[in-house]
């Protein structure tokens, strides 16, 4: 690491995040971040794609676009189009999908797109952190709306917006992950969802709905998109390829009526997405998505069991959680002694690494005994050790029985 | 194209860029962008790369960041090292470098780190499209030092520099493409170099170079990079792997101090950058870069020759250029009368696409009459098409003899 004499300090300005800390490598048992089972990544598929497409149109590697113009590689956005259609109802074409760099891209394109400083925003209660922490950057107002078992409480919203309308507020969106919640793993049913849609219409505020974690429910089933299911054409959808092929090719996408696109593609000033990730993806996932995916289910499912199992044993009754519908994580109540961010110091140093409920929730007093556990990556003896590290810690630090 | 009947509209905040357009295909012969020659592409490479690395260690894919870190994948990173050690005199470790998702990221970035709203940098006077529409939408005041066919005029940085003194600014940095400058193609010699880093280290503003085409000079040789000349510490280096090998990869970097490094790091908010693209760059350049670069700069001046020829053939000593010494764009200089932005809209309707002067200057009144010719991806026949064809359009508006 270079060092410098020059005075670099005095030239930063105000409201920059604290400093990066070194990297140190990973923990030996690491359930945090959205990793997932290496077992189940489909490495043979992708090796052939890869030959396959930079065999036959590789040289197209000299353009920037390819040749498929801003909105990405198209044979992937014509997957894109054909996948949404099959198993979440959306009927779109290739020229409604922006690919981009992950869905966190996403997230930074949509927000740029409609937010200023002194907005207000909708999202769920407990949320993902990397939404939260983008709107504390943004400055921007954010109310959390109560979940229940069944995903977003539709009545909380109504009162939301009921309220901001008194104050003559009305919000940017409503932010929701409606299928396979991050962190609750929720399923909203089909009713909230027209619910939602509704008060969407009534109260002039848009949905954005995130549906990463869409394709990892265990029935393979799921209700139709918001987006496929409104009239009104008030919906942004979301979406990734980082839950189910791997997350470090870094593809999401961003699927909207073309008023809004245009203004979000101005936005996207990089020069295009990574073109091998998007070329590997269309080649592989035209012909495979439909079966990788259940056996990415199966894998995913079995090392959830193995989570709850240690729980059980290694907590018994004092680790409370709803059984998820699908996904990589489980949100799990600790008693009220148990002060998770002081729980996160002390697994660390342990090889431990979990998620502190506050930094997964706006209602940080509510969350300060919860955790967010990912199960996807350590494998299936990682986990038990891992959660019996975290049970010896509460017994020590908190005075768990048992 | 989906449209919509929710009011999107009277969300939007004020600020944004226009819409974009809708894109419509590549034109016939385009001289634009930093598209590559497709032929040079070393294809065969590239395949072998992925299959070897992705057979090695491709279900680290299951992880974020691989198991390299936030700082992008280890072995690019020791490539990089050691690749601007030898080419650039750099002595700096992997740790001093970040991988960043084409250097548009990294313009962005180091943005980010600097500024705010209201700050004064320094730049060159006909400077890269997307650094000054990236400074404007920033709202900082930027100020042009001219060049000549040495590069940036040190006088001319000496007394800007002064005259802000004398009004109590400290800008935030000077940015410069020192070799092969974008879009005059000149080279920065050392002694300027030398003398940039007196200016800087007198006025306390830190220098910002930018070498994303110095690979690419006919000579194979170049000058030290500003970094390597530093004994202050007080410059920030980017580069790219999109003139070197292609542009669609979306692969550049920044080396900094420590003291930057983790304020910048703390912004790249992503999950990394693509590590498909990171990986097969590593295998492939650690083995071959230093035998493709040669072959490419040969066929990157042979194009050169055959834009100078038909521009000599069809404008006569009506289109003004100096020799570049490397790079992949020419800078013309048409007579008075012509107006770059009328030509390239005529010559867009005919299938040609130039990149008008004042697009790529902060003096638009001077380069009123000049255009930016890349010559690395169209063929020799669309490089002699395209000039004939631009040299008729002239002659037909704007009176040119001939």
């Amino acid at each position: 690491m270079s060092s410098t004499s020059f005075d670099f300090a005095s030239l930063l300005p105000a409201g920059l995040p604290p400093a990066a800390a070194r990297w140190n490598g990973r923990v030996k048992c690491d359930f945090t971040g959205g990793n997932n089972d290496a077992d189940a990544l489909p490495l043979d598929g992708l090796i052939a794609a890869a030959t396959a497409v930079l065999r036959r149109e590789g040289r197209t590697l000299s353009t920037y676009g390819l040749n498929s113009g801003p909105q990405g590689y198209r044979p992937l956005r014509e997957f894109l189009a054909s996948k949404l259609k099959a198993a979440a109802g959306i009927a779109c074409t290739p020229d409604d999908i922006l690919i981009t760099s992950g869905s966190l891209q996403a997230l930074d394109l949509v927000n740029a797109t409609l937010l200023q400083r002194g907005d207000t925003v909708i999202i769920e209660e407990d949320c993902y952190q990397g939404t939260i922490n983008r709107l504390t950057r943004l400055g921007v107002t954010v109310i959390g709306i109560p979940l229940d078992r069944e995903g977003m409480r539709m009545d909380a919203l109504s009162s939301a917006l009921d309220e901001l309308k008194r104050k003559g507020v009305r919000a940017k969106y409503i932010y929701t992950i409606p299928t396979v919640q991050n962190p609750t793993a929720t399923i909203l049913p089909v009713e909230r969802r027209q619910e939602m849609l509704r008060l969407s219409a009534a109260h002039g505020v848009p949905i954005w709905e995130d549906d990463c974690y869409a394709d990892l429910t265990w029935s393979g089933e799921r209700p139709p998109a918001i987006y496929a299911l409104s009239d009104h054409g008030g919906v942004i959808h979301i979406g990734s390829f980082s839950k189910s092929i791997a997350p470090a090719l870094r593809v999401g996408f961003i699927v909207a009526p073309w008023e809004v696109m245009v203004r979000t593609l101005a936005l996207k000033t990089d020069g295009g997405s990574g073109a091998l990730e998007q070329m590997v993806l269309a080649e592989y996932c035209t012909a495979n998505f439909s079966k990788h995916v259940p056996a990415l289910r199966r894998a995913l499912r079995a090392k959830l069991v193995t989570l709850t199992e240690a729980l059980q044993q290694h907590f018994g009754p004092a680790a409370q959680f709803d059984d998820p519908e699908g996904g990589i994580f489980l949100w799990v109540t600790l008693p009220e002694g148990v002060d998770a961010a002081k729980l996160y110091q002390s697994a660390l140093a342990a090889g431990v690494a979990i998620n502190p409920g506050p930094e997964w929730s706006v209602n940080k007093s509510r969350a300060r005994n919860r955790l967010r556990l990912c199960f996807a990556s350590p494998s299936h003896e990682e986990i038990n050790q891992g959660v019996a590290t975290l049970a010896q810690l509460c017994r020590r630090e908190f005075g768990l029985s048992g």
